[in-house]
């Protein structure tokens, strides 16, 4: 659409070691016009999890015709299948190992092709997928390869537990810099006489914008994804709470 | 200028979330050919002063014709207006919370208009202004919409207290990553004979580059924004001093 | 080669502070087509052997004609010399305090001139010649600038101590993220039947990709760079070590 390919990247790489680098060589190595740009790349270490909202969360805000690139790869060096996954006018490369669940869950089709090695670096190392694997395939895709040169397609890419709630109980999707807590609750799960409990706490008030959340304690709020966030105003919610990403959540009644 | 319209990026949003992604993919989706820079997001959480401090020693560095995003919001989603300032030659995008004095403090003259929240997303968010109305209005200024297009001129922006030194008496604008601690004296405001108090510290000895430092102990030095700051060879100023950003700095006599 | 010029940053500036963005700003002012990418700017403050290790570890991933800005300068305003390197195809633009010496072993031939300081801006600060010198050389180069308008040839930039082992001796040149112990050592360097020793650790089972490594306790891998590595499955081997960069590695016989 006028401008050049976007190649996104997300990954638990950190920014202090030369990985990210070294992958963004390749793909201008390849790709030489292509715009890079980073969502995160300090999601924790080998957390699949934090690795699958993050992309989830972001890759819409993005022009159709982008590409992702997911690297958080515990798996790296074993058999575990390297994918492209074709969905809503996106392009998505990662490990097949759940990383691209919660994109999977928050759309009607998908497609998922395994990357034929040959399209990595000529020497593959094994440790460093993201640079001799995934990187090229990105960058092929950013010059113009087609979704259906990737390699078979399959039907069976691995999936994490879904997060959306059943029984009154869902999951904390991630805690955000601010101490926000991110469920996996939507409004209409949460009762208007009901409240949610999460580790040490109770939050039964919903507040619309933070400036106008009620003086002290915890609050409900719709976050910025349209999930039902926990918070405290000017505070971290996740120190009150006690929790971590994973927690469970439940509805509390009044 | 020949290069691509140039949108730096200032917030206290950090790099571990995907705020920041995702409000480049805002950026990308209406202004593909812009060039985005960050300057930094880890601004401390809510650290407006901060905040004003960073992007006011910065912006003169980029090509007039730049466009900045200010992002350090605590008032989002309230009352709080939004604006654009022209000055200088560079337009600056910003929550009309102070983020911009420092900016105001040292320009001759400067224009400031309201945002029309026409110019943001479809749907706007009341918890992320950044991705849902700043990027909006910074990609489209760097697509083409003229400054006098934002909205309806306001002559009353909200400024924080100066930071100027007054009788002998200044502040700490910024500890930086070396522990060098940035006043707001220039080498005028400082007597040749006197030197400066912060926390524990009294530094009396002038350096010209921090190698011809006096060995140990505190010294003075005309820091790369034309600040006056106490700094120790090889080691953090800060941490000897026991002090944060904000704390008073005094001029000391002999 | 099509696109647009490269200049990768390796710097200990940090992401915290604007000094990074400030020099982008430079930069882009004089080479307005540039492609920024960052390497690292988290070298440990005044680490010249991290800085080292980096540029030497990544250039190569990038595509020849790249111009590689390498900014760990404890020395800036002293007398040390600044100097740009030729090798490889590839060139960088370095204070010459040894930052450079990992590139230098790992090619045959290079070649080094001093930057002639009117290449700078017009006015070269004491304390930031990221800014005021090395960005805006690095600029003209991307711009056309050739490298024998650079300054004079020298024949003796700054070297540190060889990292290569000898008599079964070498050093940790890095530790990531993940906690991976990078040594110096590659596969022929250590026998068959023999380890290696770091810290607390002796490590003795060959590994290929971290998935096939044997459960517990440490072992040994050929990392992404060529170089032995020790790492633990899942776990971080430098904690377990006890060690820190510099630690000396030896050769353990059965």
């Amino acid at each position: 659409m006028g401008g050049p390919k976007i190649v996104t990247m997300t990954s638990d790489f950190g920014t202090r070691d030369h990985y990210v680098g070294a992958m963004k060589g390749v793909i201008l190595g390849i790709a030489p016009t292509a715009s890079i740009v980073d969502i995160s790349h300090e999601i924790p270490a080998f957390n699949i999890a934090e690795g699958a909202f993050t992309i989830a969360q972001t890759y819409a805000d993005f022009p159709s015709g982008s590409i992702h690139l997911v690297v958080v790869d515990p798996g790296v060096g074993s058999s575990r299948r390297a994918i492209v996954a074709a969905s809503a006018g996106h392009l998505f490369v990662a490990p097949d190992n759940g990383v691209l669940s919660q994109v999977f869950e928050r759309v009607d089709t998908w497609n998922v092709r395994e990357i034929d090695s040959q399209l990595g670096l000529d020497q593959i190392s094994t440790t460093f997928h993201g640079r001799d694997l995934f990187a090229p395939v990105a960058a092929r895709l950013a010059s113009g390869l087609e979704f259906d040169q990737i390699g078979p397609p399959i039907d069976d890419p691995v999936r994490l537990a879904p997060t959306i709630p059943s029984g009154g109980v869902g999951r904390v999707l991630h805690i955000d810099r601010f101490g926000n807590i991110v469920t996996s609750f939507v409004r209409e799960d949460v009762g208007d006489s009901a409240g949610l409990r999460v580790g040490n706490l109770i939050a039964r008030n919903w507040a619309k914008p933070y400036a106008d959340a009620p003086g002290a304690g915890a609050f409900l709020i719709v976050g910025s994804s349209g999930y039902v966030e926990v918070s405290i105003n000017c505070g971290s919610a996740a120190e009150a709470a006690g929790i971590a990403a994973g927690t469970k959540v439940r509805v509390a009644g009044c």
